[in-house]
């Protein structure tokens, strides 16, 4: 076994091992490497990617299956900060469960330790579980030790699919039986529900934190394990930018913790 | 003329005419295409970009001409937002006075109406006077209708140079002799230093806002035609990413205001 090979499984297994701690992994998004660098020196042990993220600052529509290029290009970026780090992989960007397979291997030899992969489709529907399960089953025989978070939309964007839990508790114990080290369900709020569901998986149960719903504590004590932020930090970012120069336009002042020039400079050499 | 032709010196004009109303242009810099399509759609007339925030989203060092590729995709990006924009191209990327011009005939071909070149190089120094005003000479001679700010460095990362603000003047005197439409002087934050270039020069006088220096009113008053953000922005955005991720950490509640999801998606529409 190659010394690159040693610590790509050493990376794995510690990203796995921040699932089963005493706290759940608060997993901050990232979208670029200035995002990336900034929240790995704040002291978060690992950080996921942004889809939305990525998109827009890119130009592109999310979860259209755009973004492949950009994604990747990412992913081989932030090996340089030598960190732990989950790329959102949209659905796969189109691929057949070989060309998933094919794409997660060339990001896991980039430095990845884990991806999302969601059920969403482009057109809004949810795919099939059996060819989500084959896709997952697919990354995890070419990936054995990279952390496949499997996400079901049943309770994301749901003007047309009314969410019903009982159908999402099928797609996330099937997803784990085809492999999937860990399963998300974005947009479920409710903490009875929450609860519910993190009683009826066993694989660790990942949710969106969002404002107005539960706290992280309250989502530890309901069984989460892994708490992302989604795109909520890129929102708030692009938010604090508009916000500044407004602020400057009205002679208010602006934030008086911003990092300096020199500060942020060092983050891009890092 | 081709309509193309005559819609970008419809453009470059009205950029040029922003330097030239009662009030100055205040002119926030983006990073990337979604900072840019915010800023936009807040109501500013025109940006420009930050060759910091290129640098650091990209994981790149800034002011070291190694961004040229990342600058370039950017400026064709943002040809979509129907904007005014103008590109931060820091000393040229290391191109004699016709490389220079060529990049700047690429970048106004993908839809810029302006550029700041700046005299600073990689190492610290200041280019000589004469040598940049060839490479300013060559990008109107190339490129004439586009706006041509040229920053001088004298009172900007100024440790191993004391600002002396009569070299500033000779140098931006010289810059418009060449042909700038405007001059930038990044570093300067006494007012009547400010009052004194601005009344020592012609050409439009631009200088960054710093958050400890005059108010925009201020600014007016001094004669400034441009205040710049710079980098400000892009840093506020990314200690707003991290302030957030530390919020909801901490229990505590994260700005009430931050844009939904479908709102952030739909600029990444524009």
């Amino acid at each position: 076994m190659t010394v690159d090979r040693q610590r790509a499984m050493t990376a794995a297994r510690a990203f796995h091992a921040l699932h089963h701690g005493d706290e759940p992994l608060l997993l901050p998004n990232a979208w670029d490497y200035g995002s990336a660098a900034a929240l790995i020196a704040a002291g978060f042990p690992a950080i996921g990617t942004t889809s939305l993220g990525v998109a827009v600052a890119n130009g592109l529509p999310d979860g259209q299956g755009a973004t492949r290029a950009e994604t990747v290009a990412l992913a081989h970026r932030l090996a340089r900060l030598s960190c732990l780090y989950s790329v959102d992989i949209e659905g796969g960007f189109g691929g057949d469960p070989a060309g998933v397979a094919e794409l997660v291997a060339e990001l896991a030899d980039a430095g990845a330790v884990g991806v999302n992969l969601e059920d969403g489709r482009p057109d809004g529907a949810l795919a099939a579980t059996s060819a989500q399960c084959a896709r997952i089953a697919a990354i995890k025989a070419r990936v054995p030790d990279l952390f496949v978070n499997a996400r079901t939309d049943t309770h994301w964007l749901t003007a047309a699919r009314p969410p019903v839990l009982a159908d999402t508790i099928d797609r996330v114990r099937a997803y784990q039986a085809a492999g999937a080290d860990g399963v998300f369900v974005p947009g479920l709020a409710d903490p009875a529900e929450i609860g519910a569901l993190a009683r009826a998986v066993d694989a660790p149960l990942n949710v969106l934190f969002l404002p107005a719903g539960p706290t992280v504590r309250q989502l530890a004590e309901l069984g989460v394990r892994r708490i992302s932020t989604g795109s909520l930090l890129f929102r708030a970012a692009v938010h604090a930018a508009v916000a500044t120069v407004r602020a400057i336009a009205a002679g208010r002042p602006v934030a008086p913790d911003i990092p300096s020039y020199a500060e942020m400079a060092e983050l891009g050499r890092r």
